[in-house]
């Protein structure tokens, strides 16, 4: 190894994820040399506090609070510090000065990722971000490279660890939302504030970095249709349960026509049902996986670690010691693919079946008259299943009050705007006393 | 396009695989010209009979019976004719000749990876085999490039359609093996003479390569420890399922310390038991899922089609483009990542856990007799489940004959040997009716 190059690498940030970074950069560095065919030289670490507490016992020396300095002199810039700025200034000074960016910064890829991009390519340096979306989950040479001969269709990720424990929770104790939350929360899963996490802001950003990796086209962060978990109750998850079905939350990104026929892509996050036998079913705890459908390859599944200091750190060194070998033995970077300019489709043109669960009087030609709102708006049902309540033991004047039912759909694909309509009128029946949950089924 | 570079393409063999590969590259020559960066222009398909029938219509100039002059004229040549001559010879003609060649050919790879891996070396050009294992799953990439920056130390792969479809049908059906092999033969999912997947022959070529794959390193078919799935009965899966089980035919490979204390690599093949809760529980039918362990990713699993026409060309055209961007862009081809060279490590070394089911005479002191054999050789019980049996109907000379009891113990992980040692131990017990079945289980 004597006449091996050295390729100097810059790291900013040194939370869970940079202190993992740089632990493995030191402990590992003999394989990740023999790997790389170059060593790899942690120049230093730049953060805000030198003397911060780190979760890793890391060399003294190498903590500075001067970035730019770092990143003039390094070959490889690890950004791992999060959110917009600095990040995004110290990013593009990692570019005007030569040098191969890997990131995990997930906010900033969504908010500004095509400028990045298009900075890196002409700059002619690589910028990869495997970190960014499902943490350990190695999606970013899969979908670009090993896909490359086929056209991806579909993408279904669950990529937000904390809403998968909380609905995991739901499904396997029968706890309420508040409950699991709160559970989550006591085990790091959630945090203080988990709007970012339940509202689905999160697994939105993912879902439009998803849909710029799967469809080689940028894709704006506004233009995803989300929908969180707060709402979702332990009745809903029984009843699915009940059904056959499991609810998970997913990101869901799809190219398709929009209703004036040009090609695009759409993506929505929202509470989905599931046949309990489909692989992301089997997906529990904080885990994460991606479910992808292409055109020749069929559907496969990726899936992993989405969060945690070492996972993420592995997937940051892939791109790493990819990076390097580029440096070493050259050859085409991130441009390496063809960027196409889809535009965003609207959820109206997408086709999803719904699951739709009415409390109604049981009286005769209730279904009937029900089934005929469906047919009318050309939507089919699929299944139905009825559960007859008992009268309401309080009446006591055994008056021959209203005895009700309990009516669940699940309908054949359709298209959203007929299946938003579908509910609205049945909803305005007088026989339909309400619509109690209304949730989107995949994988059927 | 005009001035895009054009890359001639050889195929060699023109099967399911083959006619799909023909087809995609003449449907979707725009895509893969942009994914590429070159035209891939099909030059010829060498065939032993020019006029038989295949499942793709494509054009008759195509077909030829001389491979050579193809292979001398091209860029890029794609093996699918499957056994070990003439490919074997063939793509050391091509290696010869300068060309890249992807390849699916899993016996010849097992047979004889090493020598073409080192001739390509040699050469300087591209050797891929994506579609040699699991089909149109995603592997050479994610585990060559993503996890480039860390170790993995375990991989499990239901790498055989046949035998998952088997074991699935009689999961859910209760069917016995010879049925449900059956049923797989006349969906077409077995062969005629059904051994070399029953047997699990299959399963073990596809685990000398993903040893050599996830290890970086060679491994001799010979040294795979095989065990197939034609002694596994109803009751069997019925009980590994009333204890939370799936029973599975698993390829493990394994980086683990000999009995001498070197580091080595270990890979078997047998029906295992895994809880029902893991990921590769959930893989149904005749697809295919390999499951990761790695030092800092944790746990990972890629799922998709095993096998079948499209989605294996998918596969190879992924290595075509990815081939093919090299030619144009330069860099570094197969010989990127280091090779060690890590000894095969026989199953006396590995440490796993056993579920046994025993038929017991049902008296005070069987079970504190038998926990002390495990004891004895330092085996640990994690559960054991006891079902008395009713006493023999027919047995009517009521003379208090024997009443049995059916025991069934899932061990904590101990070495092979020790395990191998208390089931003898407890077969020659007094009170030790039989010995119904010796399952290893992973997963816990």
């Amino acid at each position: 190894m004597g006449s091996m190059k050295t390729l100097k690498v810059a790291l900013l940030g040194c939370g869970n994820v940079g202190a993992q970074v740089a632990r493995i950069l030191i402990d590992d560095a003999e394989v990740l040399a023999a790997r790389t065919g170059a060593r790899l030289q942690l120049t230093g670490i730049a953060v805000r506090d030198v003397a911060a507490k780190r979760t890793v016992d890391l060399p003294a020396e190498l903590f500075t609070t001067e970035a730019e300095p770092l990143i003039k002199d390094a070959d490889i810039v690890i950004e791992l510090l999060g959110g917009l700025e600095p990040a995004r200034t110290l990013i593009r000074s990692a570019i005007d000065n030569g040098a191969a960016v890997v990131t995990g910064n997930k906010a900033l890829l969504a908010a500004d990722g095509q400028d990045l991009y298009a900075r890196a390519d002409e700059a002619g340096v690589e910028l990869s971000f495997e970190a960014a979306v499902a943490g350990a989950i190695p999606l970013l040479r899969p979908i670009r490279e090993s896909l490359a001969g086929d056209r991806i269709t579909k993408v279904m990720g669950i990529v937000n660890g904390t809403t998968n424990y909380i609905l995991d929770q739901m499904d396997s104790t029968g706890a309420q939302f508040a409950d699991a939350l709160a559970a989550a929360q006591e085990l790091g899963y959630a945090e203080a504030d988990p709007t970012a996490d339940v509202e689905g802001h999160d697994a939105a950003a993912k879902g439009a970095i998803l849909a710029e990796l799967a469809f080689h086209t940028p894709f704006d962060l506004a233009n995803v249709q989300c929908q969180g978990i707060s709402s979702i109750t332990a009745d809903d998850i029984a009843a699915a349960k009940d059904a056959g079905y499991v609810i998970k939350l997913l990101s869901i990104a799809e190219r398709l026509r929009g209703l004036d026929g040009r090609e695009g892509v759409a993506v929505r996050v929202h509470p989905t049902l599931l046949p309990r036998q489909h692989p992301l079913a089997a997906v529990h705890g904080a885990f994460n996986a991606v479910f992808v459908e292409a055109e020749n390859a069929g559907e496969m599944m990726f899936y992993g670690q989405g969060a945690g200091g070492a996972p993420t750190a592995s997937a940051v060194l892939g791109d790493v010691v990819s990076a390097g070998r580029r440096m070493v033995g050259g050859g085409p970077g991130r441009t390496e693919t063809a960027t196409v300019q889809l535009p965003a489709v609207g959820l109206d043109s997408v086709k999803t079946s719904y699951y739709i669960g009415l409390d109604v009087a049981d009286q005769p030609g209730v279904l009937s008259q029900i089934a005929g709102v469906f047919a009318e708006h050309g939507v089919s049902i699929e299944t139905m299943r009825q559960t007859i309540h008992a009268e309401d033991p309080h009446d006591t004047a055994n008056d021959g009050g209203q005895v009700t039912a309990e009516l669940r759909f699940v309908t054949h694909r359709a298209s959203e705007a007929s299946l938003a309509a579908t509910v609205e009128a049945v909803r305005g029946l007088d026989i339909v006393n309400a619509v109690i949950s209304v949730l989107r089924v995949e994988g059927i």
